[in-house]
């Protein structure tokens, strides 16, 4: 077992990493919380919850579900869950557990932080990104009709708990999408994290739990070393952004429907080394060794019909733009971004071109 | 002019309170902000728009409207409004002037609160509870059918502006609704703010702005001063409370139409009188002196017809209740309560019948 700590602005917590973190779950005294609520998905919860029960002491706790997908990030579901709560008794010393993947993170987070001004909540990632990224920091968020990500608070969950044996029953390609974060992640800090990947990242699967143990720990510090330091993103934490402006701009031109999240933020790292290059920030053998990464986590869904234009246009609705300008991060060499403004427009649409007509290996 | 200083855990603000007070906006650099937009409601917005704009210097901001009165408290006026400032390209750098009564507090400082995970705002309150009350604290929530503030967040404002000419636009009710929070403010405080409503209450109006200042500040430092030793009401602020829980029963039983807020809170201000007494905790003297300042405002809607079963039903669901348990805030002389926990559901109920039939000046 792992822990880590992260010590935020807003509060510090616990993340611990392993098989049996759940057990973590029977530290929590329970005379702290009135009555403990889980939030949930159904698929996720037939596979796990017997487990999760057991080994978290969770019998008396009652169960929400949401219906799996982005389209249960909105505030229609917040609504929804908060009036169950509410329906149950849920007070303001109740405690919300939240056991899924990104969703169920970021709506739940939410959820918590705004149910009667905030309840103690508690993170139980299921899925690759959530272990590595998106359940630690205390961001959450719900989506708009005019964007992603755009109502959401800074709220910390009372500690957070990854066990990679979960990850088991996810699919392949849900389990390669949260890869391309664990490849942003590396990127950004070079290191063993990269060897690490070299040597895996061609038979990863979702029940490589050894393997997965070791990228976990060093996958997560990346995250938390950061989070530790700028908890607000007013700046450094603006280079975890690294291929999500073009990712977010892919999954809007995209309807968010063909591409997963992680699979969207994998076509953004091959574009921005290609913006990169062409800025003249990256040599293309770094550049070549980024995107090989990349490629090898396995097949990408396909964006030859996703016209460069659109891209573009989708560019400036990006949250982290201000004032309209695009704050990039590009990648100098492995281990190594800088934030970059001023990035012309012509160059974005040009590397997503080059991009489309890239041969590569699937 | 009287400046105060909230000083709370999640932020320190000036409020500002007299004639003038909107200059204080010009006080604000231009360039801390991409753009500035300002939520109000269009009833308002007529009577003061233009001395707003000309003293705060706000030519350039753009105005967003909600519809007058509680059913703009709602996730689904916050999807509203946070989709237009989308539409209308605010960024994380945007600051929100919140122009308007408790609603348009409540609503825009959770909408500050989530847009983008937070942008600045300041609070120009324009009416009298929302300058002694709800504007300074950095409380913000909408409802759910399932109850009132259940959903938001604490979350400080850069500043809060309360010039007590705005008043002049309110109707007598509305007026005299506030008046019940500044006399609950009183029983709490004690002292000149006592002498000073004994002196004043016959003939107060929305136009007595000399009257008003010399009020506004003793009963806005008693808010401060609870806030600032207890910004999360986990104690000390749930005095704020006091009336508040007969009043929100009050006003669910009646379906939040028949009274304003302010009024429900005089009713339960008379009613946890009578509780007070009944249980032993107030003198009938003091008890009769508080109700008295309560009866001087003016006439209160009949609550003849409310059953005193129905208030005790409605009781619990008050969101200040951990585990069902009902933190009652007791008066026990005029300057001094206490929280009280285990009241009988009997003698709330017997309390409220009494009060039903008690003769009272009109």
């Amino acid at each position: 077992m792992q822990r880590f700590e992260v010590t935020a602005e807003s509060g510090s917590y616990p993340v611990l990493i392993g098989r049996g973190a759940w057990r973590e779950l029977r530290s929590v005294p329970s005379q702290d919380y009135s009555s403990v609520f889980i939030l949930s998905e159904k698929g996720i919860w037939r596979y796990w919850s017997q487990r999760l029960v057991r080994e978290g002491g969770l019998g008396r706790a009652r169960v929400l579900f949401v219906p799996a997908g982005e389209r249960s990030k909105s505030l229609a579901a917040l609504e929804r869950v908060a009036s169950s709560l509410a329906r149950l008794g849920a007070d303001r010393r109740s405690l919300l557990v939240l056991f899924g993947g990104g969703v169920i993170g970021d709506l739940g987070g939410f959820v918590a932080s705004t149910y009667m001004r905030g309840i103690h909540c508690i993170g139980v990632p299921t899925t690759l990104v959530g272990q590595v990224d998106s359940a630690i920091g205390g961001k959450n968020a719900v989506n708009l009709p005019a964007g992603k990500n755009l109502v959401g608070t800074f709220y910390p969950p009372r500690m957070v708990l990854a066990d990679p044996g979960v990850l088991a029953s996810l699919s392949p390609r849900v389990f390669r999408s949260g890869l391309y974060e664990v490849v942003k992640h590396a990127i950004l800090a070079g290191g063993p994290l990269v060897n690490l990947l070299d040597r895996h990242v061609n038979h990863l699967g979702p029940d490589s739990v050894k393997a997965l143990e070791a990228i976990l720990g060093p996958a997560v510090r990346v995250k938390i070393d950061v989070v530790n330091r700028d908890e607000r993103e007013a700046n450094l934490r603006q280079v975890l952004n690294l291929g999500h402006t073009f990712g977010h701009a892919l999954e809007a031109a995209t309807g968010y429907k063909r591409l997963l999240h992680g699979e969207s933020v994998g076509w953004g790292l091959l574009a921005v080394t290609v913006l990169a290059e062409r800025l003249g920030y990256l040599r293309s053998g770094d550049a070549e060794r980024m995107r090989d990464l990349v490629w090898r986590i396995g097949p990408l869904p396909s964006i030859r019909d996703v016209p460069a234009r659109k891209i573009v246009s989708l560019l400036p609705h990006d949250k982290k733009a201000v004032s309209g300008e695009i704050h990039w991060v590009i990648p100098e060499r492995i281990g190594k971004v800088r934030i970059v403004t001023g990035v012309p427009m012509a160059a974005a649409e040009s590397a997503w071109r080059e991009l489309q007509q890239m041969r590569h290996r699937h």
